[in-house]
């Protein structure tokens, strides 16, 4: 495995003229103009990432990237580390949610062992790329080393490079890993600048009492490490994950390939804005999928000026609410590609 | 065709034990309780929608119905009557946007002339049932006869009947109607009491004065026709329309087949609250797809107290949020149909 970081994702702007040909299409369809609201933007968004000017988002993947957390010691999640490494095992019988929403929507998936803390069996489906056996308490220092952020983050790239290579057109972001709305947490208030209480939420469904201990973790874990705001790869690797980072990979890759990249909740949203920190242009790749319950998502939304397609009161990860969101994407994609225009199906225009 | 209704249908209230069954088995699946949120909520109604424990929504149609509006001759619209038999060809051409998002779906489209104002050709996929060529101009006395307005439902009920005897397990409702926001704000203000001004829309896109003469037309309509807010079946004949008479056939029949009907945009909500107020007991099997643009739908929305799914800024029609509904409704019966158990999958359980 590539050890640092030695090809630096380039991301460039939207095609504006496949976004113009794409708008002037939309004009032409039979229908009010702007009368399918989202789906229209949506499809011109999808036009300037493919710079096609009728893009096809036929082929589809979310990647699922899971790790464990050593912060899980300080009491911070309702369920045991121990989950972790049994959901992978769930994901790859084809047990979970995710699994269901993705077979749903025709999305391939693709778990990725980035540092779950079990020995997991190779199976056909399971990536293993695992940087060390669950990060380090952030509470009693740095979660990872600089270069374990990198090397994860290089994980991501490689991923999206095979996929996109193999024609996948468009890639979902999932996690699994116990413990991780807590370095997400941390990742939001560092680099946002919001109140630790006002990105600290419940996760798996911690009670009252596990809430404030969560939020104590959050700001001992900041003033002890005191990451560089200033330098994104900083606050990750301190506060982060193998996960998040990884993911971070996933979605500078995806575009700098220019494909459309659909984020999921608040874990995926912090590995976002991660990446909308390192390089800004990515953020007009990303698809937000929905709001998450989790209070400190809808920071990110905000900071990123994302709007998500739904809110269904989702807040289970894995990439589900994503992959629900592919349905509507690809929904986007055809309605330009596959309708009728005025001249063509001889339908009067307004007057 | 029948002409009387002969059969009115029957519509009892959910089955408590499939939704208690249901409720039991999400508790059990692994994911942290409650964090698929509308997905779960979703999956116990098409529980006791269907008596099944484990509900199935493979089998899917949209139901397009059609018809024209005298009242167009007041100038309520943005676009000519014309269009009304033009889309119905559209639809039948597949190059309309509900042709591409069933098909997404794998939804048949079932096109019904209800009334449109043109001899349209006969074609397999259109169900003919013209009850006449439009409705009366509503600002110069009734829309319909009663009689008209009753064999209307009567063919909606009858399309149910025959696709649910097909397989079909989940309806879609959708219609096409130059004109026809204006007689959906009447039906609106009417039933509910809101005021006019409350319920009329730039429909597919009138102007400011455009505007001003729709509010207009519907104090006409309602002034001049007196319809009696006690009986629905008044208030649909003398400011309804023949497509919105056919839905509201569509879902009490659905309601009466234990079939879940998915609602539309404002005027598939017109015909959900006249079926609502006719029998109150179907309001349970309604899904609301999604919030129109058009303000008078979030009246009807609070009046029937559903929830949409999704506000993507659509107001278009035809069915289309519908259709996109449909992707997230089958996706929370299979999310409980096929999702592995905590112990199944031997994951541990919340401490």
């Amino acid at each position: 495995m590539t050890k640092l970081i030695n090809a630096w994702p380039q991301i460039t702007a939207l095609d504006e003229a496949a976004m113009e040909a794409a708008r002037e299409r939309q004009q032409q369809l039979t229908k009010p103009r702007g009368s399918l609201g989202r789906l229209e933007q949506l499809s011109i968004q999808l036009a300037g990432i493919t710079g096609q000017s009728e893009p096809k988002v036929d082929e589809k993947a979310v990647i699922v990237m899971a790790g464990d957390h050593g912060v899980t010691a300080e009491g911070v999640s309702a369920y045991p580390a121990e989950v972790t490494p049994q959901m992978v095992l769930n994901f790859l019988n084809g047990g979970a949610a995710i699994n269901v929403l993705a077979s749903q929507v025709g999305a391939r998936v693709v778990i990725v062992d980035m540092g779950v803390n079990a020995s997991l069996e190779p199976h056909p489906d399971l990536r293993l790329h695992k940087i060390a056996p669950g990060t380090a308490n952030m509470a009693r220092g740095p979660a990872m080393t600089r270069e374990q952020a990198e090397e994860a983050l290089q994980v991501g790239l490689a991923i999206v490079d095979e996929l996109v290579a193999d024609g996948v057109q468009l890639v979902g972001t999932g996690e699994m890993g116990i413990g991780n709305t807590t370095p997400s947490a941390a990742i939001t208030a560092a680099l946002t600048g919001a109140s630790i209480s006002d990105v600290v939420g419940r996760g798996t469904g911690v009670d009252d009492e596990g809430l404030s201990r969560k939020i104590g973790v959050v700001e001992k874990a900041l003033a002890l490490n005191q990451p560089d705001t200033a330098d994104p790869m900083d606050v990750l690797a301190k506060v982060g994950g193998f996960e998040i980072a990884g993911l971070v990979g996933v979605i500078l890759g995806a575009a700098s390939k220019r494909v459309p990249v659909v984020i999921d909740g608040f874990i995926t949203a912090a590995a976002a804005l991660v990446a909308a920190r390192m390089e800004s242009a990515s953020r007009a790749y990303m698809i937000a999928s929905h709001r998450s319950v989790e209070i400190g998502h809808q920071v990110i939304l905000d900071e990123l000026a994302l709007e998500p397609l739904f809110d269904l009161g989702l807040r289970l990860g894995e990439g589900t609410g994503a992959a629900l969101a592919m349905h509507v994407i690809d929904g986007a994609a055809r309605v330009l590609c596959h309708m009728a225009t005025f001249a063509d199906a001889g339908v009067t225009d307004k007057e």
